[in-house]
């Protein structure tokens, strides 16, 4: 037996003593508000080339309830034996569904979704806590629910990342980024975590070629194991691969971007310029840009692309140093990166 | 300055020792009877990530010549310049047009053409040789010239290469391939070869999504340099990539299967049966056929793919053997493999 | 407000008195073994440029029970609201799920589903055709429930037949085709029928560019209503898209061919040879074999395509007669169609 | 015999009384500095649906002289049997080349263009006209000739204007647009030209899915013959199209627009509300903008697709009256259309 749909394989570089695993921590199924049974969930995971999911169906939002009973553990259990003949790590989740503040929060690595189904707000975290769950804001600046579209920590917020209890936040959620997470992220000590939170079909919503990929949080783990990945989620190694974009902290994503692009060894010297190819064996394009006198001021990198570089003969002993543009860093900060040719 | 068009790049291993390099030794231009300006050949292989080509024009054959007159350099020359600037290596070449017998082959490597345009055969190749050129049978079973599609030696090709004056023969031509060239070449010491024998343009001529790549020879070189490419050539370290076929003797193709193909640990065991993923890390399809009872009769790997393998526990301690039927190893041979999990 | 998801539209000719409808009778969700709910099927057809569509779950067999409590309506129910705001025909009806004789039957057009959960099959399908329904045997080759593959009557059928209760048979279904429903439809004055049987999402089962369309029925009606559809497929106005063929009974798929395939007058005549063109104004491929002496042997007309025919001076004044390989109009006939340069 | 390589057919409606022609006048080849040979301009044409091209070769520009002896009328003696054998009109042209001003000029419909190459401009217009030449004006705004990009009539040009020796002026060249040429041409009685100044290849130049068509001018012609095609354009009947816009005067747009794009009847209605569906017909898509109160404000209209309309019941008795954004009318005016549903 094999399976016989393909699985896309990404080229997205292993960071040095880690294995980058392709992650979405956010989705629904029929089971709350999805338009998909369970193991559909599992079936598109393994074509998108993902290593872990979770189906975090609402706690509190039951639209289909005429229809289905409430079973908060049902997605789980559905999708769990397709979960294993996959070989794909399912999280076991659920997500927490409130009016902002709090917001929508969920709840990943627990072990018993009906336990959260209770009206105070802080004893629902509690009990996930108890079961070791990675508690994550979602869509912290969603404008239904923030008018101004601008995330911002609430009295409830402070409180649980106080308590320890807040671990994550969604810099990116469906098809909105939020830049401040970032900071936010940074200066609390969470990991920044992006997710599809699909409900309906993913390659629909997601549809080549305008999408090479849905969006995911690539989790820098010691082991592809579910326990490898939760140390790393809650360590913080994490970044986020959304569009043509990647945003995760320098520590990350500048070791990606090394193994990623390469450069080779001057092949044209003519005395005053020098010529070197510049390949990406990576997946994400990359945008260099505000390139210094006398190198290209931008460079676009297509996916798996190479061009070829010219640059004076000073760049032989010094290198060029670019803004990645499309990876960002912080809030308002984003990649620097240096490039040089290899020696001959 | 980048240069700003995609060049293409595909995921073929290098073999321990060696660099693979990606060449199409069979090109024409509107010096003889192609439909483009030399420099089109060069921005061609640069998108299509082709490290070689050769310019090979016909000798005997000046259609065009009522509107350009006869320059057999020509081509070389306005080529030769843009070859530079992409980092790509042009080979110098023409093609000897005659009929059949001998037909038509290919002197590469040569460093005037015009030199070839003679009437007595054997003193072309003469020519040929005392520039250093590699020789090339081009489509021995061309039906225009070879009515029942069969290659044979006819005396002149057996006095070739008794002289040492042939060193190659195409298995492969446009669309069109030639399976008793590969014990032909085997049995003489001859490279095998394949070329897209290209006179429109390349990307209408093998277009997406029939096409994923033009049929190209891949040469096993110490390095990327015309001296290794050309050093590879004579000592027959080719394969030929065509379609989602590979040709090439076993010594070659064996551990370039080995790069392309891995195999996960189980990551399933139900004490009756094992799972693993196997995962094709090359742009090259594998169809494996022909398993062994206990283990699937078929797998498809797609490129760039990953399957699950289901089998007998017995497979921890024994290899699955396959036929590897789009592998192309001889006449009537094609490539035997061996799978076998990862250890946990 | 404005559906911003494209509605694909088919270039299928409407035949002179009729408009053809493109219809999908046989479907599922999660309301038996499908995966999606209900809303998504109208989605689809909407996007795949459907006029009517039927979900048909599984009366006898219910898989997802222990999830979603038995409820022959809710689809439709559910469904319906939907099919509204988006103009697109959603017929009731259900799959009677029986071991074969009889094998599985669409009821269509009824008005509850609830009722045809009973045990005698007989009463079941009387309920239905006191409902008014469309009786549609569904996949009679299937292999699950008929090991040679090969459709048969038994006596079950002859039953239906002489009552009046069987009004139609699936000539395709899914990826399966089966021949002799051709001839089976013909001589009992039955509705020839195709569809997609989806289960899964259809934009994945059926997927571009390995698919242009899903399999359909083509009904012939004289207007765009429910009445008028019902009216055609009663009597038996219908043809059958798949992949790239059509099969119908000739007086439907002649008109159909002479509709989409125009020729132009001679643009070219060297006084022994006529040059003109032919054009395919559909999405139907068309696939012409068996030409005259003097004219092409195969003539390839792609979807929306055009290709020039050079043919003896002789047709200027008698047609050239070709077979349409790829539209059938029995179990062992083809169209036959006459083509002839317009007049200049 | 039959052209093998597909004809793609474009859905541009026909205007009353008219065809409409999809043209290009303005292509290069190796007898000045394209890249290919003449016969592919005519493969290319075919492929792409055209009804008309010229090639239109520098007279004064001879970059490949080295190889290539000028001949002004090579293109058109090597491309005129292939244009027969496709049914392409090819037009006899040439591009007569200066600096600004006059800038580049292309002589249309000429009978030899070797007549062309002449040291006094005026000479050679007038040696054009006796031809019976149709008198294009070039990319008028292009930086290497008119630095500040903006399109402007010198003394030459008003001379030419004042003996009625021009006759259109392009709108769109390769990649730019200039909308001054809108009115230019209004006030003077001049056809807007646009095409495609191809030098390279076709496809890679304009590559699906990026570009759908190239850029080409439409032709309102009584016929599709030379001779009408060569009164519509002196009449300036003419559009172009480019990329997803189209641009043309009112008396040509509009009816096109009327033609493409067709309103349903209402197929629900609230007692507040109605909804209709409305379909483009047309591989030109449309862009609806500034939609009244109670209708969308905005309705995009894909190539071939349908949305669903939802708007006020007064609109049962008054038109929505759009802009149409991407249809210009003038330098500053898009088309105004209105949108009405069908009676029931």
């Amino acid at each position: 037996m094999t399976v016989s749909a393909q699985r896309r394989i990404y080229h997205i570089p292993d960071l040095p003593g880690y294995v980058t695993l392709k992650c979405d921590f956010h989705s629904h199924t029929v089971f709350s508000d999805g338009y998909v049974w369970p193991t559909n969930r599992i079936d598109e995971a393994w074509r998108d080339g993902l290593d872990a999911i979770a189906i975090t169906d609402h706690i509190e939002y039951q639209p289909r309830k005429a229809y289905i009973p409430t079973d908060y553990n049902a997605a789980w259990k559905i999708a769990g034996a397709r979960a294993v003949g996959r070989n794909i790590i399912l999280v076991h989740g659920a997500e927490i569904t409130r009016s902002m503040p709090p917001g929508h929060l969920n709840a990943l690595f627990i072990t018993d979704a009906d336990s959260l189904n209770k009206p105070d707000f802080m004893k629902v975290i509690e009990t996930a806590i108890n079961q070791g769950a990675f508690i994550q804001w979602n869509h912290p600046g969603w404008k239904a629910q923030e008018p101004d579209g601008i995330p911002k920590f609430y009295p409830v917020h402070k409180e649980l990342i106080a308590r320890g209890w807040l671990h994550g936040i969604e810099y990116y959620n469906d098809q909105e980024f939020y830049p401040l997470v970032m900071d936010m992220c940074r200066e609390n000590g969470l990991a920044v975590i992006g997710n599809s939170d699909i409900h309906d079909v993913i390659s629909e919503t997601f549809p080549a070629p305008a999408y090479t990929h849905r969006p995911m949080t690539l989790v820098f783990a010691k082991e592809r194991t579910p326990e490898s990945l939760r140390e790393a989620m809650f360590a913080g190694r994490t970044a986020v691969w959304y569009g043509n974009s990647l945003a995760g902290f320098e520590e990350y994503v500048a070791p990606l971007f090394r193994s990623a692009v390469t450069a080779g060894a001057p092949f044209r010297d003519d005395g005053k310029s020098i010529w070197f190819e510049l390949s990406n064996n990576s997946d994400l394009p990359m945008e260099l840009t505000g390139g210094p006198e006398g190198a290209p001021a931008e460079i676009t990198l297509p996916a798996s692309g190479m061009v070829i570089v010219k640059a004076d003969r000073r760049f032989l002993d010094e290198p060029m140093t670019y803004s990645v543009s499309n990876i960002i860093t912080g809030t308002n900060t984003v990649l620097k990166a240096e490039i040089r040719p290899a020696a001959n």
